[in-house]
């Protein structure tokens, strides 16, 4: 039987992050938090550091802004419970790294079906706006959203997060 | 006694269009596909392909950028159902051919209670992204507004779709 | 024991307030109509006096673009119910006086719970679009988010406005 994976997409600043690390305490199991983000400017590190400060000591961090299975199959492990914040910045690393985003999120949808801990997921939605100018932008819109569909059909829980406000979609 | 009118709002990339195809072959009715878009560009070239290769055989396909009532009174017969995709292209379609909008709508919403057979509509929800600065994107996003308000207050169901889930609104 | 609460999201042109208008009249009580709005363009002259001509002549209307909670505590008596329309345009008013959005939003939570009237306040959301490349338009939708969920924390009831259907959040 695989273990839990619960996927949790909300708008900027919709308390999704708070709402999926309140979500892994109560699990009561040791928590991982799986950071995909790289500190390229100050309002990111401003952002990784205000996140780190709200977690408490309990929390074990991990830092893999690309090979996401493989850190997911090292951290995954019986007795923990692993947080992935967020999906957004591992497709935006993914993109500038070139590599095929389709390919990585379905070889991610195949890993949780053997997953030996419980995962929770967190993204951005970003495709509920005007269609951006920006071809990249426009991309990247894409690329999330069928992320998110992928996601989403594996997922035993998906929520909607709007302003700290959970919606169960699945 | 009208026909089911199903009215389908979701952002770029969150499988409305899989979610309203499947509710469309569900019906066992003859499948009539009504496109509204225009292939000016490559991209929008290959994004009319993948819908197409996605649907099968039984469709049948409709083009009709403007005249959307026009097409609905031919296509809409007993024994058929009818897919309009997408409203957000006819609504880019209107503007570009500086037609009243507020006014297309109204008729495309009166034409719903009369209609021979079952629709489905599909729109993009484009309004909940920060306010753009340009201004015919601003107008755009409030033209999407309105025609959704007034498409969901004469459809019998509508579902807001998201990462290809469906939340039911009505 | 405090006055009834209700926050009321949703996207631009998404019927939003009309169904606060609406979820006032029905209270029965003298609605007031609290409009942090300043018309600085054209633009938004026609969308306040579209909206002032919706609205009937039994609402009183009074205008503060920034001391909301002063504004509050003159115009919620009893016998009296408050539509604030809307929050965003006070978190730009705040933006653009330099103040401290994060403060304000904290006085305007905590007066919430001594509130002696009901009160019905909209708010747009902004943060469900690709995250915009403008400095200041990405700390608005940050703000934004923050205070929609202070505010959704104290309030008794949230409601998400799309195509002029509520989903009900809490």
């Amino acid at each position: 039987m695989s273990e839990n994976i619960t996927f949790i997409l909300g708008g900027a600043r919709s308390g999704k992050s708070k709402f999926a690390e309140d979500l892994v305490l109560r699990s009561g199991l040791k928590p991982i938090y799986l950071a995909t983000g790289r500190a390229f400017d100050d309002e990111m590190v401003e952002r990784i550091e205000s996140h780190q400060n709200r977690r408490g000591e309990e929390w074990e961090t991990v830092e893999e802004p690309l090979a996401l299975v493989d850190a997911l199959s090292h951290a995954a492990i019986p007795g923990r419970i692993i947080l992935v914040d967020c999906l957004t910045l591992w497709i935006t690393n993914l993109m500038m790294a070139e590599a095929n985003v389709g390919k990585e999120a379905e070889g991610l949808a195949n890993y949780m079906k053997d997953a030996r801990a419980p995962i929770v997921l967190v993204s951005n939605e970003v495709g509920q706006g005007v269609v951006p100018e920006n071809k990249m932008a426009r991309e990247f819109v894409d690329l999330s959203g069928l992320v998110h569909q992928r996601l989403a059909s594996v997922a035993n829980d998906v929520y909607f997060v709007t302003a700290g406000l959970p919606n169960k979609l699945k």
